[in-house]
């Protein structure tokens, strides 16, 4: 089974924050945001699954700041990596200033979804293979965000979650 | 400074499930469940503060089971925890069977948002204050989701985040 | 058979008057009201019945007051009365300032639905109980609702509207 | 002041049904029929008396038959008399079916508005004039659908709408 | 065959616009006007072909002004010509000043539809008949348009195009 | 004066057909698709002149296959050139089949903008400067193609159409 590589994965969407995606204060509204997160990462998991897919869960996501009406937005989603027939979805979401073109990096997003049949019953899908350094570490990354998500829904106790002990282990000891 | 109980918070907004609100399979769009609990909570978070609010984190959210198209959803919220000018809101999101008129509870989602002035600089609210033995667990464990919150977006290390270490340490003992 | 308590067929939803809900004056559009007053009732007749429910009839509607942007608008519906396979439904509107926090009750509208099977042919609901001295009020006004609503349709003469005749009489002494 | 014909207030909105304007059953909502009808209704109004509008009631309106998918929906409007700063539009809808293109008249319906100066305040406007057989009988029942909405709305007491009364003895009489 | 006369096939649909329609600039967007003009011209394609249709051309458009947010758009649509299974159809679009009612013929476009069966297949139109002499002319230059549509569509080559030259060589001669 | 190159004016935009943007054949509406190139197109310009851009011409649009739900649409934008305020945009759109990833070229389209300033008047815009054979072919036939406009939009004379000329006969001699 020869798997597709993360890049062929790779969904750009950019969009301009009109007067109807805008809140109360001229910003573009969060739950607009995560509408748009939601349509870019679930074309990239289709990408890689040749399949339908629903969305399962969404990860943290910070707003760190208010993105003003008329700005671009810039989405950028890859799939990280594949687990049965579940795929995560690595969003880098960015945001150009109209007058000068400069581009601020924004924040990353988790997506997860389920890729499934007609009858929308999870199907199995193929992998999908890291290549450069920096999807290397997304992938190796994904099994701890994958425990931290099945903690977090208590289908795992933290004992099970290696991965993630590892890491607290490790970052502990670093500082 | 007198704050509001947390059940001066509470939300309640009802859905129904139309055709323009559906994803391909005729289930409802993840994208569109979230922009619903966007606005739920933030009219929770908004009747706690009576400020304007921005939506600035969305917690781990799953979904646990595909939502067909006519079904009612109910999203309840309630403001869990403030922290001087953030303000942590609880989503509960039940599922009513039309035929049956059975509920189901579907998921639980955590919003952070944050009260800010006229120029959309944050303003420091009052806290909100839990009355109920859930109220209170809720609100001892928002510090716990804090730290998680900061520690995810890398603003605090985990030697640093004693709460988390603690519940995590509990939970590693118990089993 | 045994029926519903009106209690049970409640319905609340809670909105936030966005940019995109505005008119030209930057109040809440009368049209998008009234789709979610439509929107409430619907749930709240679906929950009386168990079964889909259409619109059939809209009774007056008088909007006081502008609603500016930013509002929050408050949708209580409940089943006030059921006729074969119709149901009325009765829904009170508020608006909350955003600052205050006071409610004010904005008005009040009765909007009707047929239940009907799959195939889109109306059948039999059944009956809603009330309970209060409110609830039971708002049944006996219904018949008088009722005659109105088939008087301004053309489809029943002043002299067999009792209710409204009594009524009209009981006003015209009263003054 | 010499005022504008009924004619010149005379606007047509055609619409087409499209997937999201369709409830699960695959016919119009009601919520956006009505959504229509306040659109065109305003035009109507607006072009009677060259100012901003804005919606203040909406009387009894029937759904009869349910429109399909597809369907395409006549909406025309006409304001058929103004009292000092308010206006009653007429509306009649019809649908036309695809295929033979037969049209049926579907239903009337009456919404009345307020002119507004840029501060939102009523200011006076000049009267429609009514010309036709049609457009004059139209300009006489409006007084007593006034007279009806004021009694609705608890503004008038039952024996000071001399108009009302009339015609329900007349309508009694008939019988 | 008895085709139907380009009358019957007038569609009129009249918008207002809100602020949901327009652009940061306060002004209808470009994208909104274009849907406004596939749908009124939809309907009239269909009225003429009693068959769904589809889109399958756009002509040049130019939008000339700017429409300023509050303004009421005048959409007119006719069927100009039928060619086997596809309808030319011509939109008139004016723009009304609300507080003088003067109404600017804005611009004119020309969009393109297939009739298709019941499986999404192109099928025979009864052909639409010209009445008056504008009509006529509208009829006369449809080849001409469609020799340009399908010259930049690759399509058919210079000199197959008759009319296209003709109108070309009688254009330059006359200046 | 430096000005930007071709690539630096790049913008892709993938969508995903989803419920709400078919028409009752279960296919992308043709009124959506004007829309979202439109989006496109103006992010790619405002990116060009690094301003608010606002859509003045539409070239013609041709929809060869009709899109169903579920496609993916790839909507990939680039300034050809510039004339002093305005700006011509190339959009070619493609879709990619879910289920066997396969991805065609389904049509191109011009959108031509005019950079504004605060106040909605044109401003001049720095030019953009072709690198590839591709982008410089693209550059030269604009001048054939806004003159092309300019003659349908009735402000230049055929005699005064040079390119347009050049061009007509040279394909005209080739055949």
């Amino acid at each position: 089974m020869k798997g597709k590589k993360v890049s062929e994965t790779y969904t750009l969407k950019t969009e301009l924050v009109m007067p109807d995606d805008s809140n109360n204060l001229g910003n573009l509204m969060g739950g607009k945001l995560l509408h748009w997160m939601d349509i870019v990462s679930a074309i990239s998991a289709q990408r890689a699954s040749n399949r339908t897919v629903v969305t399962v869960a969404v990860d943290f996501v910070e707003f760190k700041l208010p993105i003003p009406q008329g700005s671009i937005v810039i989405l950028e989603a890859r799939v990280s990596r594949t687990f049965t027939s579940s795929l995560e979805v690595r969003i880098d979401v960015s945001v150009e200033d109209l007058s000068t073109g400069n581009r601020k990096h924004s924040h990353v997003a988790y997506y997860t979804f389920v890729a499934v049949d007609q009858s929308g019953r999870p199907i199995p899908v193929t992998p999908v293979i890291p290549e450069t350094e920096e999807e290397k570490q997304w992938f190796e990354e994904a099994l701890r965000r994958r425990e931290l998500r099945l903690l977090l829904a208590g289908r795992l106790d933290m004992d099970q979650a290696k991965n993630l002990q590892e890491y607290i282990y490790a970052r502990s000891k670093k500082e």
